[in-house]
């Protein structure tokens, strides 16, 4: 692992703050929304000595009450140093401040922004997050799926996009092993505390990427991985990134409620179409006929996200026929040449249906371009032809 | 063959209108926007006799000038009836008066309305086009093209809904096939005289359709199929549908041209997507990109072009979890169960972070459900678990 620099960033936050906020992050269970009004109303370190004495209000007692007697902050902080990690806070100037607004703007409670983040790796989240596409689908990815989020993840990285996911079996993996197949940043959202690799078959992938990116999560150390952390979680996905695309998706999915997050953020939503046959695109079917963009290549993930009119995506390659460029009469006349058979003026002009003075002008342009073939007063497709006959 | 019906149809045009109309289907080229605007000002007898001795304004000169001298009128109604087609002139009341009115409505001269048809079949196209779905695509379709062109154009005959395609190879064939199949009734539209079996390779698929359903033209007997009659004859395709439905095309394909004149005609366009490995399926993708609707099953497919409020497609099937229908609380509790290791409710409260007092109701609701088990005073979920662990 390359040496951390957790000095760098913490030494602009007071050691208060960081057991303020340390404290906080465990005391209330993701999303907590009145208690993050009542940090931003009073500050950290008053906010944690008021929920210590249950002197706050009603809201802010009820989201507190059952964990408020618990205080490791100083033994989660001393956790994450041991294993690399640091604890990131919104005094911090490496917080997303700008991502993160949009979480209080929506007014949802169940999109209350973090109080803290603990990260693992070299990388700064807050630049990370300037230029960032999640990208997150099933775990039970079919080859399709992982290899389009593969290659989609590898082509963001290697134009300076973060690739953002959620660690998980399938799509997540192959998107964060495409970012780093490509020597690009790639940043992992935990469901669990930052001392915990899960899923255990990813461990290794994690490791990577705390080498070169970031893991992070809201979730303070040890905090085990209950499912509706997933759903909790899948918010911070879908606000560290300004859009968030689905590559393969079931119809009741927790990508599905990444993009629903997305969307409430005032972020675009975009999926990859598959076969209309498998059950892992129908979420991704779903979501474009409600409105989310269909994505086909990584220029066009850019183009939506990028910025703007520098990152538009070029038009696709698209077959070259040897009549482009021919005018609609000169078209008639060259669908009317016989391939064989060369016949005169006359017949062309009837079977076309158009008059002998644009006849004959059409037929000289044909020629010129090789397109036909004058032979004692007669024409007809070139004997070798170059164009594609149907 | 079974017997054509051509008589009753016939009967209520006179004679000289059919003559008149047979003489004008082989005049012009189509589209023929001038032809059309005087054949509708003065009528197709007036209109027949003045474009003969060239008395016509000059737009109408031009497109006629070239053939003015060729009347075939009496041999090619004699060529049609002898194969058992018939000419459908808007004159004749299964004329499809409504759905055709678009193509004057436009103003664009390549949306020029026909000026007859020449039909093989039993079926009324004014009936047949009232509820029509246009099933179009590429001729170099995939596989799995080809199988769900067969199986919607199925799905659309089965509620009685026509099949309108072109009758080419891959996905036409596939939709044609689809309907027939379904004992559905559906439409060819040729681009070239209604005696030709083109493609060749269709030519008992074109019987089969011509015995139950319709072939449909609006080139004279003998006409060969040229390549700009493919993109004229699209237009047709697209009128005689309330929607189309493109299942597989590449990113130039006439399939793209139909579509883009249903839009033009005000018709709904559609998209089936696929994997965006495929450059069968690019066409499409580019269509939903640009605001086509992407369609996956029969259903919304009939959803978009059906009654209003009677051909809603039903929700897909959606998978059911065990904890369906629990508040986000019960869910957050039920999370905290351990599966194994039973807990007290002090350890749940902390784990779950919520107050005791909503812990307790909680836990009480989960064992009426089966999802927590209570045993010597500890709380842990049924030892034949219910549920899905992740």
């Amino acid at each position: 692992m390359s040496p951390p620099e957790p000095a760098v960033a913490a030494a602009c936050v007071e050691r208060g703050v960081l057991l303020a906020r340390a404290y906080l992050s465990r005391v209330a269970e993701p999303p907590a929304a009145a208690l993050a009004a009542f940090v931003e109303d009073v500050g950290a370190v008053e906010a944690a000595e008021r929920v210590r004495r249950g002197a706050v209000p009603e809201k802010v007692a009820r989201q507190t009450e059952a964990r408020r007697g618990v205080d490791r902050a100083q033994t989660d902080l001393a956790c994450a140093e041991g294993i690399g990690a640091r604890l990131l806070v919104p005094e911090d100037s490496g917080w997303p401040r700008w991502p993160f607004a949009a979480f209080a703007l929506t007014g949802d409670p169940d999109l209350a922004p973090p109080l803290a983040l603990w990260v693992r790796g070299p990388a700064r989240l807050a630049e990370l997050s300037e230029r960032a596409v999640a990208v997150v689908g099933a775990r039970a990815a079919t080859g399709y799926g992982v290899h389009i989020a593969c290659d989609i993840a590898g082509g963001l990285a290697e134009r300076e996009c973060t690739v953002v996911s959620g660690a998980a079996i399938g799509i997540d993996g192959a998107a964060h092993r495409g970012a780093l197949a490509a020597g690009g940043p790639t940043v992992a959202v935990l469901a669990c505390g930052i001392d915990r690799a899960y899923p255990a078959a990813h461990a290794a992938l994690l490791h990577r990427i705390g080498e070169s990116g970031l893991v992070v999560t809201e979730y303070p150390p040890t905090a085990v991985p209950a499912r509706h952390r997933f759903l909790v979680r899948n918010r911070l996905l879908a606000g560290m990134a300004g859009g968030t695309l689905l590559v393969e998706a079931g119809l009741r999915s927790g990508a599905q409620r990444t993009a629903a997050d997305a969307l409430a953020l005032g972020r675009l939503v975009m999926a990859v179409p598959g076969p209309v046959t498998s059950g892992m695109s129908a979420g991704c079917h779903e979501l474009i006929r409600k409105g989310a963009l269909l994505v086909s290549r990584v220029e066009e993930v850019l183009e939506a996200v990028g910025r703007l009119g520098i990152d538009l995506a070029a038009e696709p390659d698209r077959p070259v026929q040897p009549t482009d460029g021919l005018d609609p009469v000169q078209v008639r006349v060259h669908d009317a040449l016989p391939a064989r058979a060369a016949r005169d003026i006359c017949w062309l002009m009837l079977e076309s249906g158009l008059p002998i003075e644009v006849v004959r002008p059409a037929l000289v342009e044909l020629e010129r371009r090789g397109l036909a073939e004058y032979r004692e007063g007669r024409w007809q497709r070139p004997s070798w032809p170059r164009t594609g006959q149907r």
